[in-house]
């Protein structure tokens, strides 16, 4: 027997038109180039995604065509962040910060008609534009710099395209909520990058997860600055959440040092954040000169932060990190952080210990740890670790165009994320390592991201990122690669003996070596890929 | 093209296990007839859904049949709000305040082959028994009292039915996320009552709304008592918040006094509530001898509370209500209230005005103001009026077996909610009236409901209805039926005064009537219509 209820889809046109009508005199802010700011309403924000709607039409842009962005975190972004799916065409968040040879992959695998870009970026993308031949506009986003345009017929400026369109007058309209909304690539450490679309329903429940109180739980009266770039996983989905609850925005664009984001923050009483952990640690030196005490949440995600920085802003601020944990595949929000009824009767330390997990797992999200050798399940009781499975309504079942398929999803259709992780009774997940990143110690694992939140917790350490070595006896062992702070001098002695109390005594490094930053991936992890590549035939002290 | 996100279907499955795997600890604890308490745990709690499974299948309760329930709020209506659907049949809550013919008409047209029935309440049931031969079990509860049971083959006793079942050992699955879960008979005004069907879709994503943090923002640190009833559009949908946020919980039972529900609300330190105006109106002369401190959220909906209720509650315990909107049609929640950011300029008075407002659409609902007589869209401007219309995925499409479906149902699919109410730009709803207990005089609408709550602003009155009252010249006039407070006195005179500086003088009724009681529908609002019925033939001073 079936319900009765209406058959509404969860669309994007359902946000977009519940913001335009409730709460269009909401303020949004975007920094530019040079320092400057431009602010706008959400009434003419709405009235540009409408005129956007129809300018994508008279460029005559395929109607479920893909359309590129390589774009800051801007409002002329959150423009086509709704104008794309709105009309029913797929929005192709391209990464800033990925090699040409990637780039020009990805545009041409998604087969990209016309790629939006700011004026600060073009410097970069005009080099592969000939070497992309389905794009046939380029559409220049005036951010405040004045870096040279080419005179070429593919490039068109965005105000006037803009001023030159009607706005679109009626309701937007997707009936199927299937329908692909948004797509992004994921560098995987092999092979070519691989495209994630999420569909209007993944996207609206997705959504509404950032609006939950065991969560960012973002409401109307918030001021939200998402710093997480919008060419990485929707920025974690803060845009769409922030129009679905009517906050109000502001925008880095394209100025990202430490120094900018902090005074962005204190300046328009932003209430709640989202960045990763190397943002974070960015700003931490810069607390003592601004006031951040409007900041009600302050979301931290991509890859497990030290314990030791979350404790460090809990104390200057009085608020500790959101931990979240997801990836491009998980939309990306899989598991969150949320005080709990039982954490009353812990020690502040205690707390701390639970805070720097990456929570539970967010309601619609099954996960389930599964020994990657025997491929059972594994009980969650806090000792044992298995990769982390992920099933539910805004997980991957597959990539674009059905590639690299067989590796990633399991034969009953779980996402295997590659994230090895303990977990508490109460569904607290505890990120151990990569599959890939794990040592392999005489046939037990050794955890590289425990030992570097213990190295990253000296005083003197500024970053540390632990690979394997190969080892005849062991078959690998740990080598800590440390990046000691500006003015400061270490030993790997002192390394050493600062471990000892706190792992077990196999756990210890065979070496210390010190290095002058540790590689980052294009959305600023740690590369462990890139750091074993430079440590390939590394000789261990006595071997 | 299509999103490649999983096929995971929205549905019950997903709130039972996930409460079942993190929330296993929290505590459940029901009030009992004669004052005693029960307390489970969910864990305890989850195994009897799993008994029950079984002992559904043992007794042969076809696949998808409706397994009616005639209960209080207790632990074990809740093991049947997740057995019933969790299985793929359909959870039917029964109201137990409806009139024998009603009760044996709804059974009847729900096709019912089992009825749960609290030993208190079955009293009232079992004289009807005969007249519903689709019904071949009764399962008696257990709720502390000892009132005769019958000794009758249909008759089972609920512990010894569970503990004679094996837990079912598998996850529950439901493939079909349009498939109905539960059922809910509305008693119109007119004609006989009409299902409404829920669907595992509309059910979950409805539990998600009370979630939000503009919202109940429901969450796992919470203790919350619903005292809306279960058998009356799943008590708001509370009882399923509750699981998909892992909160403990309170239920009144069979005990419904203002003095027991306040001792209850006391005693275990309830954060989050939610009831009818009625049961507000008998608390708040207790709330000097009570210890409410630890409410955050007071959930009032079911009709308009008159805001010198809010308010009164408001400066004896911080916090006003929480209003919201809706019908067994809309799941039930349409509408919320919470602040704004633009409400932090208003004097307190103004923001009472907003409080006593019924919000503002939830996500993923639309709503509509549409005039009555033309069925144009009336703009939102405060001022007009116009039934209000209501699309989403948790708001009925029509009525089981496509019963009264043109009168209720717009061409386009909308729902006729038969409430009348002006918005503002901010999308505020204010609800002025049912479209049927409008006035209307000399052309023009006077609200019912505007002239109850000034009326009840009197400090001598203790309720007060307002009904429509033939009139040869102006079509209808206005007559006030009062309650007043006992030991009091007021004179017709006094009303009329008390009025005059509040209302345009057109809208000053003609005649106040004093009476002992206004009559209830079985889910507590107002009976206009019986109101109505007693009132017939009035004739009006001077006519």
């Amino acid at each position: 027997m079936l319900g009765l209820m209406q058959d509404r889809p969860l669309a994007l046109p359902h946000i977009f038109h519940r913001a335009e009508q409730f709460f269009g005199h909401k303020e949004i802010v975007t920094a530019t180039w040079g320092g400057g700011e431009e602010r706008t309403t959400i009434a003419d924000w709405a009235v540009n995604v409408r005129r956007l709607a129809t300018a994508l039409d008279r460029l005559g842009i395929s109607e479920d065509a893909r359309v590129g962005t390589f774009s800051w975190n801007t409002a002329a972004h959150l423009e086509l962040y709704m104008a794309a799916p709105c009309t029913g065409r797929v929005l192709h968040t391209l990464n800033i910060r990925l090699f040409p040879d990637q780039l020009t992959y990805i545009a041409n695998h998604a087969e990209d008609e016309i790629i939006f870009v700011d004026r600060s970026l073009l410097g970069q993308l005009w080099p592969l534009t000939d070497k992309m031949p389905d794009v046939r506009h380029f559409v220049v986003i005036d951010d405040g710099c004045d870096d040279p345009v080419p005179d070429d017929p593919r490039v068109l400026n965005y105000a006037q395209l803009l001023a030159e369109s009607e706005p679109f007058t009626g309701r937007f309209e997707v009936a199927d909520e299937n329908t692909a909304a948004a797509m992004c690539y994921t560098s995987g450490t092999t092979g070519n990058p691989k495209g994630v679309v999420y569909s209007h329903r993944s996207t609206v429940l997705h959504s509404l997860i950032s609006l939950i109180a065991d969560g960012p739980g973002l409401r109307e009266t918030d001021v939200v600055m998402p710093i997480v770039p919008m060419f990485h996983a929707n920025a974690w989905g803060l845009p769409y959440g922030c129009l679905l609850a009517g906050t109000s925005m502001v925008f880095p664009g394209p100025n990202m040092t430490p120094g900018a984001i902090v005074s962005l923050l204190e300046k328009h009483r932003v209430t709640a954040t989202g960045g990763v952990p190397t943002i974070w640690m960015g700003v931490l030196p810069l607390l003592d000169d601004h006031d951040l005490s409007s900041l009600r949440v302050m979301l931290c995600g991509g890859s497990a932060a030290p314990k030791s920085l979350s404790e460090a802003f809990r104390e200057k601020l009085g608020i500790p990190f959101l931990h979240a944990w997801g990836m491009t595949e998980t939309s990306p929000i899989a598991t969150m952080y949320s005080p709990r009824s039982h954490h009353a009767e812990l020690t502040e330390d205690q707390r701390a210990d639970i805070r720097a997990r990456q929570g539970q797992s967010a309601p619609l999200v099954d996960l389930r740890l599964v020994d990657p050798d025997t491929g059972e399940d594994v009980p969650w009781d806090d000792v044992q670790t298995g990769e982390i499975q992920a099933a539910g309504p805004w997980i991957a079942k597959e990539y674009y165009k059905g590639e690299g398929g067989g590796a990633q999803f399991t034969e009953d259709g779980w996402l295997r994320t590659g994230d090895v992780a303990a977990a508490d009774s109460y569904g607290f997940v505890r990120l151990v390592d990569r599959t890939k990143d794990l040592v392999k110690s005489g046939g037990e694992w050794i955890s590289s991201v425990e030992l570097e939140n213990e190295i990253m917790a000296h005083p003197k350490v500024a970053e540390a990122a632990v690979i394997a070595i190969p080892h005849e006896r062991w078959v690998e062992r740990p080598v800590a690669c440390v990046v000691v702070k500006p003015g400061e001098s270490l030993t790997a002695e002192e390394v050493i003996e600062h471990l000892k109390p706190r792992v077990a005594k196999w756990w210890l490094p065979d070496a210390v070596e010190f290095i002058d930053e540790v590689p980052k991936t294009s959305v600023g992890k740690f590369s462990k890929k890139t750091l074993r590549d430079k440590f390939a035939g590394y000789k261990l002290p006595g071997s």
